[in-house]
């Protein structure tokens, strides 16, 4: 056995880089940048009038004069003319250039206009107005960091830099595997000693969260048809999550059959609960990485949270801080074992405020629908006080 | 002119009630459910075996017995059969039903097993390592809520319930539409006072995190094009999300048609900053709400998320709790605009702490990288102190 902090280690310590790809800006939400994005030109790429209204040349003001004579209209999208008289003004529209020899836009609000002039009710200030060329980003200077989230604000910066297709992190291809003669599929009725599979959907439904959509295999209690299929799995994807098979049991084939087809364990077991069978090995000739996870329900879901969602930052280069949060009651830890336990969240008035959920062990998949996350409590502190901040492990979204 | 607390509040009024759609479980991450689910079975379902090892009768021990003749195995995934004789006991691993007449399960660690007979090295607890019948849920009891966001955990839950298919709130059909002819595609090299699309970009990336593919649409400056346009998309969307073109300009024909079409205008102009100019109304025959952004990147984005967010959430009659952060810096409030800033925020030990994006008005497309919400700073109050909570609107996922 292996504590928990040095089997995450091994775990993320394994994080692997499985290149870049190509693809569409419209389906780069969520995806990881694989590139350094340059302004191709100035940001703002001209004088810009933010506002509808007259553009003008500040010196007139300068000198006195408060009604100019309207050469014409200004509309966005249109090749900027110079006014063919600094006296006199141009009407303008939001977005559209500032004529070079103009200085200053004045809002509609702010002027009288009368039989083709214009007179100033209230004085402007040089340069108000514009939004002034290269003033957010110079042409070549950087908008976006590689190894940035893709979120819709990076969209709109990725479009407005003409990044029709973007260069993004490749995702890795996984397999997820249900084990366990007991399982049916959702759709059928199980008889009395049977269950239906419950924890290959969740794991499917947290991959598609990441952008990954995984192909689904089940494995029957046979250990010649586990290694058949397993060597198959291995050879095609790289990434192997399997759920079930890594107890004591007589039927528990999988930690010997992935040692037979040359899976190198990392580990098996770990100092936690829930979760403690937990296998984890790595295939050195092809790569595939294998995280067998406990078939309990809240066993794999925190595994999965715990280690693979870690992982899966670490190998994406995506920023992975420690997020702790407040206890909102006194927790004593009992045994040598790291607990992952289910909290419930709340933010009040800036702080993030954790309560237990009452459960019912690791079988008690009803009880993650309470859940918002686990915390991590270190066995070598018998007592957690309420107010004291420990590190959590999200499961579900603050917003 | 409106205050934005009044304009927020006349556009969550204005929720709707989009329906219910049946879809595949594997289509539900994310939905909101629209059913009341129930237990279809007692969960578990029977006495199950949480740990490898020996089931046995605990009258047997309580007699003094400590040695058992070993009946067979029980695996999971087959019927159970009672012990022939409650002396005995049989193999059993995890997953299966515990025998009617067992009441105890001995795991293989504690347990020495030769010839056929198991011998007890540490004393068990009667009833231990059974994960009872119905301890979780019993059968029709609820297990999961109506009204409550689809994440993995409840993906494995209405997994377990036989749900294959599942009653979600139906989403609205949405039209998001550019307007202004300065735009060009974003693969296309815009001319010197041309930009490239950005802020319908943003609004379907945003858009599709929430599952909805919106329709994209531009309008030239040409009010006859707008006026026949806007007709067929008010007939065919339930919501239009319109960028741009609401300002006082000589081509912001925008507000004049929607009112030409019937759409009745709830307010125009909120007394905030960024997005001053948003309108918003409502085609009262045919339902069609009308959200029309002011056109400057920071602006659309800002009232997405500040409006139209919210009035999703209500929509979907999911929870819209206010979410309140700290400041890290004091921060001035100047004339009679409600401020919604930029920031960035950090989570330390438990708190959530912002500290103002340096950006260069609403124009500017590129501070929005840097920016994980906006804070709301109400101008009733003239300065907010460094330390103080105040309410905060996310752009992008804590974790």
């Amino acid at each position: 056995m292996i504590s928990f902090k040095e089997a995450h280690k091994k775990v993320v310590d394994n994080k692997q880089d499985f290149g870049t790809e190509l693809i569409p800006l419209k389906l780069a939400m969520g995806r990881v940048l694989a590139e350094e994005v340059i302004a191709d030109r100035d940001f703002p790429p001209f004088n810009r009038a933010t506002k509808d209204g007259i553009a003008i040349n500040y010196e007139s003001i300068a000198s006195g004069q408060t009604t100019f004579k309207i050469e014409g209209v200004l509309p966005a999208g249109v090749a900027p003319k110079p006014l063919s008289n600094t006296e006199h003004a141009i009407e303008i529209m939001t977005g559209a250039v500032v004529p070079d020899n103009a200085n200053t836009v004045v809002m509609y609000e702010h002027v009288v206009i009368e039989n083709g002039w214009a007179t100033l009710i209230h004085n402007p200030t040089k340069g108000q107005d514009i939004h002034r060329q290269g003033s957010d980003r110079r042409m070549g200077e950087t908008v976006l960091e590689s190894n940035t989230k893709i979120t819709a604000a990076e969209i709109g910066i990725l479009a407005s830099v003409g990044k029709s297709t973007v260069l993004v992190k490749r995702l890795p291809r996984i397999a997820i595997i249900s084990t366990g003669n007991e399982l049916v599929e959702v759709g059928e009725q199980p008889l009395p000693h049977q269950i239906r599979k419950s924890n290959i959907h969740t794991l499917f439904g947290a991959l598609s969260q990441e952008g990954i959509v995984p192909k689904e295999f089940h494995l029957v209690d046979d250990k010649e048809i586990i290694r058949k299929e397993l060597a198959n799995i291995l050879y095609n994807f790289e990434v192997v999550l399997l759920s079930g098979g890594v107890s004591k049991g007589k039927y528990d084939y999988i930690p010997d059959v992935l040692e037979e087809l040359g899976v190198e364990k990392e580990f098996h077991r770990v100092l936690q609960k829930p979760g403690k069978p937990f296998w984890f090995g790595k295939q050195p000739i092809i790569g595939t990485l294998v995280f067998s996870f406990p078939g309990n329900p809240a066993s794999t879901f925190a595994s999965y949270q715990v280690y693979f969602k870690d992982w899966l930052k670490c190998s994406l280069n995506l920023p992975n801080p420690t997020i702790n949060v407040i206890l909102e009651e006194g927790i004593p830890v009992k045994g040598d074992l790291t607990l992952l336990l289910r909290v419930r969240l709340k933010c009040t008035d800036g702080q993030l405020l954790v309560s237990q959920v009452r459960d019912n062990g690791s079988g008690d998949l009803t009880s993650l629908a309470l859940t918002d996350g686990f915390i991590v409590l270190d066995p070598d502190q018998e007592f957690y006080e309420a107010g004291e901040s420990v590190s959590f492990v999200p499961t579900r979204q603050l917003w």
